[in-house]
């Protein structure tokens, strides 16, 4: 009490000293403290319930928990934030039956409701992303090392397992180019896939094996949300980097070449176009490039007149079918216009046998498993949450990792080699018109048909217009448009977009990705660092208290300074924000001095975005309250969250703000304070 | 204008079924809104400021500012949080360049204020360090695979020069054991120090040459708060970790070993204890154990006795002369006490001739000076806070990066190598008792006479001596209360500390320290990707609305759902938060069907504590309230931030909100949401 009737004298000397608009502002404080005792009388008088309202209310603990039951409820909201098992309660046990098998098997979600109009999509789209798998499953199966029947193989089993078990109704799943260039790098490194071929596949499907467990365990242990690092920004400029890098590739195709680089970044690409010159046949790229601007044209029509959809969906298709009935009535040399060439029949052999669980060359195929398994994981979810973004429907990060660990598990046992979502055939899945995962079914249908009696008839497809059909397909994947949104609203988004794409185009995929998942990650932990503290002036006639300048009603609170406070305090922040609050207090006082205002007494920080504390932050807040008292200025606390009463009370922090320095809101800190003042008029 | 007349009639449906303690509620409201208007009427009669205190507040845009503008403040927000220059502010020249002396030349500061009181205390504890820093210097020279005398050197100029850069008072600087053993392995890796001694001494040099320039270039770019990452939990297990090791490596010379190993670690060094047991020597264990219970008790008299300080800090001089003089009286052979030995006389030559900046070695070079670099920095810094916080005051990192990074390259042009704040003399130093940065120019005038004249006087100094020393002054650091209450107030914060403290001792100190930094790194992306949502209810008679659950008194308001989101929103938990809230959402549906109420109209989102958004965020709110609105509720948004309104509008997505949909309180959007129904009674 001591202390405080000194503070009053001490403002009343000052404002002997004060002008006029000063003293305005002190009758505001007055007036604000009667409308509010009127406000209480009415109160009264209305409802019993408020009869207590200008009281000052107490800030509370939270209820008392023991450290289980704070563990317990802090790993659930980290592990289970949609509370998956809300669906079975107060079900019958059959509901609860099918509730289950649809929570593990997402077809009993869309099986069931399966109609005609449905089936044709899928069935041009299965078809459709079959004729691409075919040639595409060959080629990359060359990329791996491995005998390019593999790649056929990989193409059946997994998609029927992923069909059941995927999240995502848009996912083409096999073989990819940077899980089977890594698998091939890695392994061939060690093992020669030429001198000792069935050492080289058995590690081939051994790696595919852990590549499947290590994808299921991360799903099993809930630990999808590592996917949430992949932010929309990174994923337009991965989708944009990615389809430059594809469109180029398939330059090989387009200008007939046979030598070719088989790295992925933009130099490399473009040099091997040049290089080989030479090589570019006519024949092939009057035929590609029509065909191209077929598939183009088709695509131009679909957009402009959605009712004409079919034309885009069936072009790559007839394209197939169309330069394929050219070739066999032509029959040119296969240096003129490459094609497919001949292909041998027959169905998966079992492989379990293969598999490689000891010896010298295991942790060799572990460590290739978790490598090209992480790049499948980030490629195939990356392709799932894409398409799922533009039809506005969910993909669980967790659900997706243990079907295509499972895929790749059951792969192993069945001759197939390391499969996800692949981002070129899911784009021309999607365009094709796919509307649920029956397209995997269908175009593993297809392949199975293939396998067993067709190859023959796709003897005579150009490679050419596979180029054309992909290049189509991922070029509408470059959204320059959402580019330029995010330079408009958020630089730093912007910044990782970039980085994404240009990391892409000319490091590798993998790096892109990781650049620009640092720099989101970067830009969380900049704004934690650098957390935001602004002044608070009081909107005349209310208890809001908001951000000076930005809000022009709000008027500095004479004697006070209010501060919020942007940011949970942590280590890495707490000099910082000690530093800043620091200068805010001289600031304020330099600029009380030159206005010849009354003196700050109290500085008030706002607390309530200061949702989580630290060891350190505690030390901030009791260091701050001791330099202020040395200043002899109060420390006032408004409105702590829960956690963080909790740990200033623990640490005894607390006790030492007592009664004056801890209040529910800024208003009643400043109403209770001021009302003290009063006593003396 | 529909949709909410619309409303008001769902509502007066819903009011028609309800039970009384609901109405009791809806009254409430009422009241709410007829005591503001009171108070505007009082307020009206008293100033005019506050005519349209009950109007709605708009929530404004903050003031138009250009990415230029915007991006100078984020930086000058970003690297000069403490207005370096607000001092020189309406100054005169003289004082300005007075002050400009002070800022960069901290010895400005205390040089004019020294006193003989503190010279007391400077000259013992830069003895004390001196006797210290001779032994030490011989034998971390000899980790480093250099000659002996560059230890004593590398003494001699950088304590000079740090004492008039350096910012702390009681860091001691010298060569130390990690950086010595770095770059001692990482140079001989490449080049031997038998063969090649003098392109061996000349990488030294250069390396240290580049650690300077990496060190004073991390602090010119003002890069300083990188070490704003080590947080007081992570120091507590760095120096417990430091202080065990530290301490098991003196066994060494209080067992008077004669080999020993290299390694940091706690089973190297326990299991090199044991292995050459025919080693130990009890006149060595004697006399050892003799000094450290005099040194231990000294330090528990001045403890218990403040006045009587001068015990404990005058032990470890007394201790290094005592123990010669015996040790010269009896001149055992060295088998039974090892002493110091013989030691070359000589200054320091200048050596910037011996500098390598081209040919095959300087990548080495480079490399080798960014690694130790950063090892010393880390050190010097967590050692120099670490003293800094046991006394209250401020170490600028970016001045003592400058500052070691300065003394580092002045080093390398006169025969030292790489120096920087050492653990142990540090504590030394403290605990003798310094004042100032002086110590380090008494210790360096010590090494210096030494140098010229003394050498002789320390060959019969016993090496067990400084053991006891060292293990005397490291085992007062060991803060096992502080790690208990780490415990007690936050656990996340304890396992940052065990982890750095086994990290340090089983693995090695920068390990230590990275995995501790991971974990506090950690920490803050776990509140980020899963921050709390909140229910909200309202405080009675008042317009502040309180997390339901904590505060008792807080009440849900029927047909209201308001929910605050405590965290920014980012892609790295936009996921997470539409599942969380879509939760809440339905568990406020089941309970109001459960419990009879009326069903909920409004969902409003708290955004007090989203300081930050992204463009994902921003996505989510307009995914949000679409979602919403399928399910015929309105989202609305209270108090959003100034930049994610400015975001929220340049995306267009504020527009979708209508002026229903945006308030500035979750007070103000419930009165006036309300409002509107109360047309019809």
């Amino acid at each position: 009490m001591g202390v405080n009737s000194n503070r009053v004298e001490d403002l009343s000397s000052h404002n002997n000293n004060n002008n006029h608009a000063n003293y305005d502002t002190t009758i505001n404080i007055q007036n604000h403290q009667l409308s509010n005792n009127n406000n209480n009388n009415n109160n009264n008088n209305n409802n019993n319930n408020m009869s207590n309202s200008y009281e000052r209310h107490h800030v509370c603990l939270p209820p008392k928990r023991s450290t289980i039951q704070k563990l317990k409820n802090r790993l659930s909201e980290i592990f289970f934030p949609e509370n998956p098992l809300h669906k079975f309660k107060n079900q019958t046990i059959i509901k609860k039956i099918i509730l289950g098998l649809q929570f593990f098997f997402p077809v009993f979600q869309w099986g069931p409701n399966y109609g005609l109009n449905l089936l044709r999509s899928d069935l041009i789209s299965g078809l459709t992303i079959a004729s691409l798998a075919i040639p595409q499953g060959i080629s990359y199966a060359k990329l791996a090392n491995l005998p390019p029947i593999v790649g056929l193989y990989s193409s059946f089993v997994p998609p029927l397992i992923y069909s059941i078990l995927g999240s995502s109704k848009h996912l083409a799943v096999g073989p990819v180019s940077i899980a089977s260039l890594v698998m091939g790098t890695m392994l061939s490194e060690v093992v020669s896939p030429t001198q000792e071929p069935i050492l080289y596949l058995k590690l081939a499907f051994t790696s595919t094996f852990f590549a499947g467990v290590f994808q299921a365990s991360l799903g099993f242990l809930r630990l999808g949300f590592v996917i949430d690092f992949l932010s929309k920004a990174t994923l337009i400029g991965f989708m944009a980097g990615a389809a430059v890098i594809v469109s180029l590739q398939q330059l090989k195709g387009l200008l007939g070449m046979v030598h070719f680089t088989t790295q992925m970044q933009l130099i490399p690409v473009l040099s091997s176009v040049f290089k080989y010159r030479n090589e570019w046949s006519w024949q092939t790229i009057l035929m590609g490039f029509s065909f191209l601007f077929f598939l183009l044209a088709s695509r131009q029509i679909s957009a402009r007149k959605p009712k004409l959809f079919w034309i885009s969906a069936a072009a790559p298709l007839m394209s197939v079918i169309l330069s394929t009935i050219i070739v066999f009535a032509v029959k040119p040399t296969s240096r003129q216009i490459p094609i497919i060439g001949y292909l041998p029949k027959g169905l998966n052999p079992p492989s379990s046998n293969m598999l490689y669980f000891h010896g010298t060359f295991l942790a060799l195929a572990i460590k290739t498993g978790i490598v090209t398994g992480i790049l499948a994981l980030t490629e195939g979810i990356a392709v799932g949450r894409t398409f799922a973004a533009l039809n506005n429907y969910q993909v669980d990060g967790n659900k997706e990792m243990m079907a295509i660990g499972l895929m790749n598990m059951a792969g192993s046992c069945s001759s197939c080699y390391v499969t996800t979502g692949s981002f070129s055939r899911s784009a021309v899945n999607y365009n094709a018109g796919a509307q649920t995962a029956l397209s995997n079914i269908v175009m593993a249908s297809a392949v199975l048909v293939t396998l067993l009696f067709l190859m023959p008839l796709f003897h005579y497809t150009p490679t050419v217009i596979l180029a054309a059909i992909i290049i189509t397909a991922v070029i509408g994947l470059i959204d320059y448009q959402a580019a330029f949104r995010l330079w408009k609203v958020d630089k730093l988004d912007f910044l990782a977009c970039m980085s994404s794409f240009f990391g892409v185009l000319f490091l590798s995929v993998p790096l892109g990705l990781a650049i620009s998942v640092g720099v989101s990650v970067f830009k969380i932990l900049l704004h934690i660092t650098r957390p935001n503290t602004t002044p608070l002036g009081n909107i005349p006639g209310t208890q809001i208290y908001q951000t000076l300048g930005r809000y022009k009603e709000a008027l500095r609170v004479p004697s006070f300074l209010v501060l919020s406070i942007e940011s949970p305090i942590y280590f890495a922040n707490s000099t910082y924000l000690q530093e800043r609050i620091l200068r805010w207090v001289r600031e304020e006082e330099e600029h009380v001095k030159a206005n010849n205002e009354s003196s700050i007494k109290y500085v008030i920080l706002d607390m309530t975005s200061v949702t989580s504390i630290d060891t350190s932050g505690i030390e901030l807040l009791g260091e701050l309250r001791k330099m202020m008292e040395r200043k002899s200025l109060q420390l006032v606390l408004a409105n702590p969250a829960a956690n963080v009463t909790e740990k200033l009370d623990k640490s005894k922090v607390l006790e030492s703000f007592g009664a004056q320095g801890l209040y529910l809101t800024v208003g009643e800190a400043v109403a209770d304070i001021t009302s003290t003042w009063k006593i003396q008029p």
